[in-house]
């Protein structure tokens, strides 16, 4: 997206800024820093643990979503997967007696194929997508929170669930008990990881609205990366992904609910507690419970168009540059 | 292609068959044999050793030829893949940076996909072939030569190249000083092919207008297949993939002479001596040196049209009824 017109030369629009995110939604907030934001200065660390190895091939949905998101390439409507994606390979796989549920389209495939083959031949999924993110002209670093297996499984009815196998073939409808990150404990944070948590230059933290469950708390479960958040210099400034108590998208409220857990902008503030400086919630949600310590600030969340997004990502620089005491207002 | 018009229920076209063939030549006669028998009296042994492994993926072009051209799926032009193919995936690939010197359409895909996962979850390669076979609704059985992997490597310029990239790679341009079939020394015929080979109802061995150095003889380097078929008690019938000195297709006269060996229809039929027991020409070649104790049946063998192939399929059930002396005369 060579063409997107990129921050403004300010300092407050170069400097790093980090973005945590799953999928879909968090991807239109990662768009939105990306596109305020000098070429350059975003980082976005990306979920893994909803990865899964499918057909042979490796498969990073929120890894590809930030990156087709990013470069511009991602479908408008279906949220998922690329634009003018045709359906070929599924198709034909279908009639051969091939499993089918997960639907991979063509233009898709050609990244899963590229990916497997690369790690098959010995290369990290960070140095893949970093050649990813090169190819498809991303001014921006993306990384997976961590080279390591991680995966989501949820137990349901006593037995442990996949996460693609809930989240796609089942369409989220067992009821949860428990989730688990399998290998998390083991796992190290990708090489870039630490470093940019650490970068004294670091203007801001944000913690994109997705589902705290299953987006966010993977990558929190890889050690070492809730310590270097909690150490952070640069604010933690998280926007929720609930509003009204409702998740835009995916079953963040429903597995709060069935988790006994509070499906609101609130109760996800505190499951974040000791980590952010600041949530952003919807104006609905204006009067919404945060930890002690935590700024709460309320704005329109909903983000339907690319100037939404935008805009939202002002937001959230504007609080982190009030929070650093930095007196520069976003233009 | 339950629609085509098989057999005619007589003896003759009941009683078992057995074709070798490479890929695109080999195949036009299979097709013929297929569609002048009756269903299910067709067995097609293929070359596997062209097999490669290609992002990740298990490629067999000769089986895959022969299945997409029994099952009417064939592209009818290029000859190899599937008709109303699409390059979605190959062009994706591209962009991103990938290898793209094999093209694999969108459909074709589909097949290696299915058969690369199901050979990961530990099937055979016969066990996936005869899968696809049913799914495609072919009623013939198509059985790879060997579920051990043998590969075709050529040296040339004192290195050795291996199959796929010396055939479409480097477009066979490389001056060819050996071939080897690594790993055929170990391999074991499929379990289907020696019971095939001994049926005492059988009718016919055909080997097929393939090249001999890289289709056939790969065929005939697994052990106890070349010993079987010497024993068959079934007349074996070749058919010049030469006509003229000329291959209609594909590099067999131009390695033959490169190999110091006689690029003749004649000359092919000398490396099956001791197999074959008539040996079908093309009217041109009507006086072609054959071996000691082979009957040369000279005819039209260039197969252009549907009917070209049924016909030289007729032609050589013919001979092989004459030579077992079966008065029955095909229709």
């Amino acid at each position: 997206m060579a063409t997107t017109p990129h921050g403004s030369g300010t300092t407050w629009s170069r400097a790093p800024v980090i973005a945590l995110s799953g999928g879909i939604g968090g991807a239109k907030l990662a768009l939105g820093l990306y596109r305020v934001l000098d070429p350059g200065a975003l980082t976005v660390i990306c979920n893994t643990a909803d990865d899964f190895r499918h057909l042979g091939l490796h498969i990073a949905p929120d890894l590809d979503t930030v990156l087709y998101t990013l470069a511009g390439l991602s479908d408008p409507d279906r949220g998922w997967g690329r634009g003018a994606e045709t359906w070929q390979v599924m198709d034909s796989l279908e009639a051969l007696g091939g499993e089918s549920w997960f639907r991979l389209g063509d233009k898709d495939l050609a990244t899963h194929l590229e990916r497997t083959h690369r790690l098959r031949a010995g290369e990290t999924l960070s140095g893949v997508t970093e050649r990813l993110v090169r190819r498809l002209g991303i001014s921006a670093a993306v990384l997976p929170m961590s080279d390591d297996a991680v995966r989501t499984r949820l137990l349901s009815a006593g037995e442990w669930i996949d996460f693609q196998h809930y989240f796609v073939r089942l369409r989220c409808e067992p009821v949860v008990e428990a989730i688990a990150f399998a290998g998390a404990e083991r796992a190290t944070p990708a090489p870039d990881v630490l470093p940019a948590l650490r970068d004294p230059r670091l203007q801001a933290v944000v913690i994109c609205p997705s589902n705290p469950l299953v987006s966010i708390e993977p990558i929190l479960a890889v050690p070492g990366i809730r310590e270097a958040l909690r150490r952070c210099t640069a604010p933690v400034i998280g926007v929720s992904p609930l509003i009204g108590g409702r998740a835009l998208r995916g079953p963040a409220a429903k597995l709060l609910n069935e988790l006994g857990l509070d499906a609101s902008a609130g109760g996800v503030a505190r499951r974040y507690a000791g980590l952010i400086d600041a949530w952003i919630v919807d104006e609905t949600d204006a009067h919404a419970a945060v930890p002690d310590g935590v700024e709460r600030i309320a704005t329109r969340i909903l983000m339907l168009s690319l100037k939404d997004r935008e805009r939202l990502a002002r937001d959230v620089l504007e609080v982190a540059r009030r929070l650093s005491g930095d007196g520069t207002t976003a233009p």
